[in-house]
């Protein structure tokens, strides 16, 4: 089967299972919980976990619980997220809290934050044994953990004086890639494969999913509002320190830099302002610098894979052509 | 030992317990997410998963990592509605969100969420199989979803044309109540003890726990600030449906009632429209209503406590004594 075919039928699957297991009242909680993920998605981190299990020997209907889990907790994320950065539209639609309120948006996090749990308790119910799922459980929290220490990173890395290429690399491992690489470990950890394995399969994805972000970074700039599907220069408005952001500061001449500074973080600044900072951080070198970094963290993670072998050709196969998704230029 | 001693050693491991666990950077959100185990608190709940444990027939020591997971995850419940409910005061400090801001707060709170979990599962290093910590996993989960639909209750119960007092009791058995009857499952759970004994220690906390909010919600109308911890009638100020603004906009006359609504929810309200108000409520006899409804949830919850039994005559003694100050009136 191709990539997008399988693509389709694991989607299909995580959402039914999400849909079946998500119930509950009182109906607007539900209703603002289940926003997100009616509204579409790639599904991709559920494909990540279903391919692993894959690779290390499990099958696909053992790793589904894991899949929804990673699914539910990354949209408890996106929610929160939304809140903190007064985000009103995402994939298209209003965002939660623009439509249910900002108390209800958070009690809507807090509830699919539970039933990420719940749907990875599910694996118990797939004959997984429960050293396995307790295992799957740790990686998860873990996950969990990471996520909001690097949302965290993310709000303070403007307070920084000097935030470095460093913080932020450090910022998206944390934030963005982090759930990538623990969706492998959770998919991998499922199906029983030997830690070295898992360990890769982990690597690979965390270095992937910086090389993901980066680029994601460079077409927040470049990019049009209906491939953002949020306004564009959301990124700059929001003071967001992005790795344009944080290269163009340290290379700029004092006066462009007080320019970008005075924009950026700037919610009422006008599209010409946007646009000539952003004409300024193009010119600075920030998009070759940081497409040459996303390459380094591709080709990192391009190698990794290399290594890995399966029994499973086809799951590898599509595995690989996964990272070469998160990692192919999009802008 | 009595209660009261054996109280202050359970918190203190409990204590200990978390913040050898809560370790992380960035240093800010850690500082936030603490900001509450560190004003102090009761550690009732971690008390009841210890007692149960014991009950049960197992160590206290197992039962440590349950009970830090239910306070860790009670505290995460605190941060998040005090957002909600822009509480300024708590436990006679600042609120998180007053200190770090409404967006670190919102992370604070997920991080702690995360930390219950992380809290739980270490569990399986004081070796309780993993079969149990999965149930006890199970439990936490249920727990958190079912106050996740308290909150939103509690939030949606002022726009219900006519909240009734079972929507009233619905609210604050999930509210307040399940994560003391959680706390009784977690701590029989991990105990291996018998599903009859784990369904009493639940059930019974389940109805102190209801005696308990209906206490509360009187003591937030006739209480002084100290005791309070918290400016005087914040309930009111807030537009809470506790129990006593419920059973009155039932049984006033329509002009007294006009008054009440006009002042519930109006956070300018003055104090001398707060006292009034709170005057009427009394004269409705309301608190003398939701005394008897206390007191029948504390009955019942003392009878079903009665038909437990266990070999720790000790810890059924004090879980009894827990109970007794759950519901005893404090005002």
């Amino acid at each position: 089967m191709d990539l997008t075919s399988y693509a389709n039928v694991v989607a299909k699957k995580v959402e039914d299972f999400i849909y079946n297991n998500l119930k509950g009242y009182p109906q607007k909680l539900y209703e603002a919980s289940l926003h997100y993920i009616r509204a579409g998605g790639k599904r991709l981190r559920p494909l990540v976990v279903v391919l692993s299990s894959r690779i290390g020997g499990g099958s696909e209907e053992i790793a589904i619980p894991g899949a929804a889990a990673v699914e539910v907790l990354h949209t408890f994320t996106l929610v929160h997220d939304d809140i903190i950065d007064k985000d009103e539209f995402r994939r298209g639609v209003p965002t939660v809290h623009k439509l249910w309120g900002v108390e209800m948006g958070i009690i809507a996090g807090d509830l699919l934050f539970a039933y990420a749990y719940k749907c990875l308790l599910k694996a118990l119910e797939y004959s997984v044994p429960s050293e396995r799922v307790a295992k799957a459980l740790e990686a998860l929290t873990e996950a969990a953990i990471t996520v909001a220490e690097g949302q965290a990173l993310d709000m303070l890395l403007p307070e920084m004086e000097n935030a470095d290429i460093e913080d932020y690399i450090d910022m998206v491992s944390k934030k963005t890639a982090a759930l990538f690489a623990y969706s492998a470990k959770i998919g991998g950890i499922l199906a029983g494969a030997e830690e070295r394995l898992v360990s890769n399969l982990f690597n690979a994805m965390m270095n992937a999913g910086i090389a993901f972000q980066i680029r994601d970074d460079i077409l927040g700039l470049v990019g049009d509002e209906k491939t953002l599907g949020k306004p564009v220069y959301s990124d700059l408005r929001e003071g967001k320190r992005t790795i344009l952001v944080i290269y163009s500061l340290k290379n700029l001449d004092e006066g462009k830099k007080a320019k970008v500074l005075s924009v950026l973080g700037n919610r009422k600044a006008d599209i010409d302002s946007l646009k000539e900072v952003a004409q300024i951080i193009r010119e600075s070198g920030a998009i070759e610098y940081a497409d040459s970094l996303s390459e380094m963290y591709a080709s990192r993670a391009l190698e990794i894979v290399k290594s890995i072998d399966s029994n499973d050709r086809e799951a590898l196969e599509m595995f690989k052509e996964v990272i070469g998704f998160m990692i192919k230029r999009n802008y």
